[in-house]
């Protein structure tokens, strides 16, 4: 079967078109520069201009089109599709779907792109098959996605926000206005924080070699780097990540007891340096955690965004 | 239209049957000892006894009954209509459903018995009309169940263990053997401990008139009598377990994003003594928080349990 649907994954830096088949096989893909800065009217056209020129190469006619799913960051209202707000695109109430519907005339759905990465985990990645899913992406921010009795769950807009739980009631000042968010430790500025201060009781040679010797541009990636060349400050910074994680995860657990949590992102390429300290503090806090809910790290990678995207036009999860 | 569902809510020291009609009203009722430690098989058999009392004091024929829902704590297998476990009956692996079904000939379902509060609160009570929804049930644990989509949600079975969330990493033992729960803060035991440790260090004679000289029995009503009369040191201790359901609840709020909240259980008939707080702390944790989501106390008393079992002869939402 052909592809018919386009997947578009929306960021404030990059955006990312690609035609997808029903199996989440992506037959062409393209990566552009946003520039945000150009305002909604000028990205959503070079958009679609990406779209067409897909289209084009992979020789669908317009007509043969199924749909359009665009994942996005921020606020919609998915109802009349539009974009309520996206801070780092600073979009305000833009009519998203009407928009490609003009130029297209098929479907267009849009939706958070958290949302959309656990569509595609879901359909054909690390959540297969499971109805009772949650989505954690470790980046710059802890974000989260909630499917539960198989359908995507979005409460009164926000629901997944896995990021901002409290797992310290007088913890760090995060950026939302709340203290000890499990954001401030366990995402990447968090992260980072933490092995400064480490570092700086106790600095290492090996860290600075992949790091640079100031640690001016230090990121999780290089713990990672170091903590497998044997540096223990990364590997304790790591497992303290997965601490972190496991007392967000252990509260995800007791709310939802899901089958399945997923975690996704760059951070998570760390793997079981963070993983391994994770599922242990569930089996500490949950009595049956680990038995019943596994966790495992996300399948699709960065095209998990473009692939969910593209099952909007046609999933009953979403 | 006249009452034909029988719901059942059994407890570890009483249960109650009732004839509940499809607006919820409760047309006839009886409570009885649960008598737990004569095992399963006498416990249904008296349970069985009581409905039929029941039809024959309604004048409704058992050939006119619709079904049977029973709500009763602990684990069950829900398509097999089994107990799996229930500790404070003492019951593992009991066959409920095909016992009631052989005695009735109806169908018959089972289901925790927070969760059926949450159904009778949803369909009759302070959830009407809303489809993302969370009960939170005050008494000697911290008890919750999730609606969210128009369904109950269970996960893997232990869906909604709101008591068990960690606010504290390094706090309380809880019972569980996790450490911190919101339960060990916000449960009657948490509240009691938290209330001795401190009229310790300031005694009251308000609160010695209401609970007794040596506070050997205090209860939260106790407590809550206490700042009713004007006594501040109770006053502070309930609104301190405001502020810990509102860390909890906060977390519930990033993660779900309900619609509404709905706060039962004997405990929260200290309302607004524990509710302010309780709705100030969302606030301060989550931005958009108390703008969205509703914090309401429950309508039903605890005939929601048996108003909710009832439910689920016939709901959607179960």
């Amino acid at each position: 079967m052909n592809a018919r649907q386009v997947g578009v994954d929306l960021g404030g830096t990059t955006f990312t078109v690609a035609l997808v088949d029903r199996e989440g096989r992506i037959d062409f893909k393209s990566e552009h520069d946003t520039l945000a800065h150009e305002g909604s009217e000028a990205v959503m056209g070079r958009i679609a201009a990406a779209i067409r020129e897909l289209l084009e190469q992979a020789g669908v006619k317009p007509s043969e089109l199924t749909g359009i799913g665009l994942g996005m960051p921020g606020l919609h209202d998915r109802e009349r599709g539009v974009c309520i707000y996206a801070s780092n695109l600073q979009w305000r109430d833009v009519p998203v779907r009407d928009r490609f519907q003009q130029w297209f005339d098929v479907p267009v759905v849009i939706e958070n792109d958290v949302r959309c990465a656990a569509l595609g985990e879901r359909h054909f990645g690390a959540g297969r098959g499971v109805d009772d899913m949650v989505l954690v992406t470790l980046g710059t921010g802890v974000g989260g996605a909630v499917i539960m009795g198989g359908k995507l769950q979005r409460g009164d807009g926000f629901a997944g926000e896995v990021g901002h739980q409290t797992i310290d009631p007088d913890g760090m000042l995060c950026s939302c206005g709340n203290r000890g968010c499990l954001e401030s430790y366990a995402g990447a500025i968090g992260i980072v924080r933490r092995a400064r201060a480490a570092y700086a009781r106790r600095p290492s040679d090996r860290l600075r070699e992949v790091a640079g010797k100031d640690l001016a541009h230090l990121t999780p990636k290089h713990l990672s780097e170091a903590a497998v060349a044997g540096d223990e400050t990364a590997r304790w910074i790591l497992s303290e990540t997965g601490r972190y994680l496991g007392i967000g995860l252990a509260n995800v657990v007791s709310l939802l007891h899901p089958k399945r949590i997923v975690v996704g992102g760059g951070v998570a390429r760390a793997g079981d340096l963070i993983l391994s300290a994770l599922r242990e503090e569930i089996s500490r806090r949950v009595p049956y955690g680990m038995d019943t809910t596994e966790v495992v790290l996300a399948e699709l990678g960065p095209a998990a965004g473009v692939i969910g995207a593209s099952t909007l036009v046609w999933s009953a999860v979403a």
